[in-house]
């Protein structure tokens, strides 16, 4: 593509859209030419992200409604940051109209229609879309993401347990029943909707689990933990709503193949555990694995694209415990998904990052 | 008034009406008959506030629509913990019907309608009740609250001011003119309603003025000083939004009408100031004035009825500098609301508080 | 025993005393006659614990060093919130004198001084004592408790577990094997000491696992849990630190004996569940199980001496997913203390809670 | 200078020195050679400071003993972020040694050695360098940091106050007597010190002012602002902590020259401010004065090294009330370092900012 590109963003006014805006108006090679938000029609983006007041282009720029015939002569890359079920009908006419097209949303995640209407509640808007579409995993999609034209960026939730379990599944180390996700996360995961549950008195000092026991997550942690297996795989996953603005931390629970009782045993698997990561993720700018006593923080990782894990073996119970932390609307959403806009559209990795 | 009093709440669903409940399930004197909120009508206090799930009485008894009628038939001290505006409407026939009213709102806390409009921007809903209701603060109206049927609580902003700088204007010891307070209130001071501006994600890691330079408050603020200092009294009152659920923090900027510059005139004013506060507090069970070093810290009387404040001289400006702390929703509101109830219902001042 | 109770506070300066000093002072059957502190010698509790200065005892009240045998003489019931290893060395002579001593710290609750060593890394310095001493869990050692005069209060984490567990194995519902709990606490379980890692700037925005795999409190989880099912149970424990002053969440993840996985499985088994926390707790003042969609949060229990519990059967993998919540400072610590010294004191076991 | 210029960071273990670290890690043109601290010594900086591990030089970059000769061979610009006291003791040897030092104690701001022990309680350490240090405050001071070999970087509270009042009293629009500065500050001012004060239990759900009335900051506060109104200015400064990681919003209280109290004095002298900020600011990358109804919100600054500020004119009072908000680690510390170093070092003022 020429340089520099032309992108937008629709539906950018929650906190992925503004996240999103941030990262491409800093971004050295494009051009951030629209942004669209019924709500905000009108105004810069200067004034509803007063944070990005500073930078000459949000003083310029105004939203406007979204009209993918004008988007398409705009821009060349489009981000979708819609609900689940709006996203596809705009998809939809911006592919024909030739825009490479960057989701958000869970509307292109799953390979399965009837999986879709399963967890999300309704038919899927545009099933013939999900053949061509690419899981937005660059870790482990980067040669497909690469010549994608719709690129289904993962979400937070499963980033956080995917990166820690894919690569113990592809080497076989971990069984690929029984997985438990526990994982916490921070307020803006809900959205910037008004809400009298995500209300600051209603969140701060409150700890609590939701959506107990079938997140709509699930669906896409379990395809591509099955894809990993070889073998249809089925988790657990527990959410909990903690009072920080940004953050998930994921505690996995997985029972090892090998014997992990003796010490012996424990050494044993630990080696292969540790080249198993090694592997994975020696080269990879965005996952780093924590070494010595460290163990993973969401503070470590907030404003970063970097999801940090770390491992620990328990002779007592046999079970592999791993921990991960990212920054929800980074690695577990904008982040990931300019990372995605790198692969295609021939920048480096890292690059705005 | 025969024990126990029967009492009801008319809408219970904000912060102030929560507070109201428990602190009246728990009150050993009264009996709560009857809540109300439209939106909650037919769960019951159990449902609707879980704290309180363990007491037997909040998994009996169940939210009704408001209805004057049946409310005086249920209740002889009727609160309202409604919007300014709505109070009024409750009040006009509940006391007609020959209920006692207690009203958490703005409605009747002002003596001039033409003041209530420039201030709530609306006529006042029933400007004849206006010279029967008395202002509730007890440590300054309590003879007056022990005879009335209708009490107006005071807002939270004017009990963290009012408290601190009435015994001084009384005993003349500082200036009328150019009074200052800089006040800081935890987010349930802008109330449970659904609004993006208080998401946790908007309000957590923020602190921001509002409502500068005119907030509504001045109104019953000035009014109550006014009568303090006996000639009309303009002061500058500018509120924050702080990231803590409850608390108001409060400092005020006084200019002493005696000198303040040279160590003697410090030590000679500082104790005239002592002796001010020691005269209208010594006696108060919820108001405490800090000795030796200690200053105000919301967290010392979250989930009290108690303000406490501290002061300095300070020769370098020759001003007194006055800085007050007290539960926004206690002392605030519900709090001193059930004082006022305790001192009219003829219980000890300090009763369930 | 006579009332009102004297009774004493060793080592009240941190949270856990700071809150037993604040329910002792405000309990009606005893007299609070000594607090002890070497750093707060001299110095009343109204000074080192500014919220209570209301309270006129607070301000009479000095904290002095500890003195056994001036403790004996002033004290009947004697309540000990000091560190491991030094509790028992105040245990000691307080028995030999007579009191009846309430231990919060983990000296006596295990039976082996073997696993003592084991875990808290040193010999155990009254092995002696550890057949007389009571598990200071209400709900299960009652009458234990009632004729005991060395009580060992449990520990935060491992009441979040031990009350939602016990019943399930008693009951036989559940494996004893492979049970996991996953625990997120509020900073005020660290304790109040002056340690960089739990400074305001490296908790809030922050969520971070600890101790893993190996926590202390296992030996008492695992000791009660083995009691309960009448064989060895191992579990594996995950404490997360989380940036709220107080509360426990600990989500719960259990094998049922029965099968779970058709809807008519799911319906028989979860009568069952539901009928052994009736039969457990139906008439326990202190533990909520609650009911239809609601689910635990810290916010509902903070502040009272209530745990809350809700259970959800997850027919996709065959699991019983339990939530706890709790207040660590009350039902976790101090509360519960107080609810074993109103059960041996012979008052209602919910006074002063 | 030859570009990339070396610099090292002596005392780099607190916020300041984290931000500071981090910042010149991604600076483009500089080189970070060194970063000393005696209790971190032998360790990485990814080992202290998680956050940068993904950094390949964090990975590489040992913490060292300070030694000034060894820093003088490894850098060319050497920043100080140690107590004050100490940061004279590294400043004089390595000014001998040819260094340029940017110094972010209070320890050179001061244009008088008797103020400095006033307000710092001990003999200045380098009086004989005061003359030549130059007060870090690009916006009023560029031309001589450009030149300077020793700048003083100015404190946190104090950035917040000057931007603001400054161009006022220069422009002769405010009276320089009676100035009050109200000021709200994250915790993380208070330093990365192990001290029970700054527990996060005890700063969580807690607003407390402190250092009332004479906190060491006005020495330079009020220092620049008599250089600003040519007259000797003595103000009144309050300061509060909040619990927040990061920001300050200060809240100043004016009192203009010309008549404020009628719609036309009003509008006459709202222009006059207007045209004041204007001609301060415009040009001014870090400035950012907000139009229309906007506020100050510490969110919308922190991790940006931009003070944004909004003036109110009162009728009621006759007052200017303005506020401002910044980053106390960014602008208010590190951030404003890192532009003294542009403009010396001969970058583009915003770079790496």
């Amino acid at each position: 593509m020429k340089t520099p590109v032309q992108v937008a963003v629709v539906g950018a006014s929650g906190y992925s859209g503004e996240e999103l805006v941030g990262r491409l108006l800093n971004h050295p090679g494009v051009e951030l030419t629209a942004v669209t938000s019924r709500q905000n029609a009108g105004q810069t983006v200067a004034q509803i992200f007063p944070r990005f007041a500073s930078h000459p282009r949000a003083r310029l720029l105004r939203f406007t409604e979204p009209n993918p015939e004008l988007l398409a002569k705009q821009a060349h890359i489009i981000f979708l940051a819609l609900p689940h079920g709006v996203a596809a009908e705009f998809a939809v006419p911006l592919l024909k109209l030739g825009c490479v097209v960057i989701d958000l949303s869970a509307d292109f995640r799953l390979r399965s229609a009837a999986v879709y209407k399963e967890f999300y509640g309704h038919e899927h808007p545009a099933p013939d879309l999900l053949a061509q579409a690419v899981y937005g995993l660059p870790e482990f999609y980067r040669e497909r993401i690469r010549g994608a034209n719709l690129v289904a960026s993962p979400g937070c939730y499963p980033t956080s347990i995917l990166l820690p379990v894919i690569p113990l599944l592809r080497a076989g180390l971990v069984q690929p029943r029984g997985i438990i996700a526990d994982s916490l996360s921070g307020v803006s995961g809900a959205g910037r909707k008004a809400d009298v549950d995500y209300l600051f008195a209603e969140c701060n000092e409150s700890v609590r689990p939701y959506g107990v026991p079938k997140h709509r997550h699930l669906s896409e942690i379990e395809q591509e933990l099955s894809v990993a297996a070889g073998s249809p795989v089925i988790i657990q996953f527990t959410p909990h709503l903690i009072p920080v603005n940004r953050g998930i931390l994921t505690t996995l629970y997985l029972a090892p193949v090998a014997g992990c009782s003796s010490a012996a045993e424990v050494a044993a698997l630990g080696e292969r555990v540790a080249a198993c990561y090694q592997q994975a993720y020696a080269d990879e700018p965005f996952v780093r694995v924590l070494e010595g006593k460290a163990l993973p923080d969401t503070k470590n990782v907030v404003g970063t694209n970097v999801l940090e894990l770390a491992w620990r073996l328990d002779a007592r119970t046999g079970r592999l415990i791993v921990m991960s932390a990212e920054d929800n609307l980074v690695k577990g959403a904008s982040g990931q998904a300019v990372q995605s806009m790198n692969i295609l559209g021939g920048f480096p990795e890292t690059l705005g990052l």
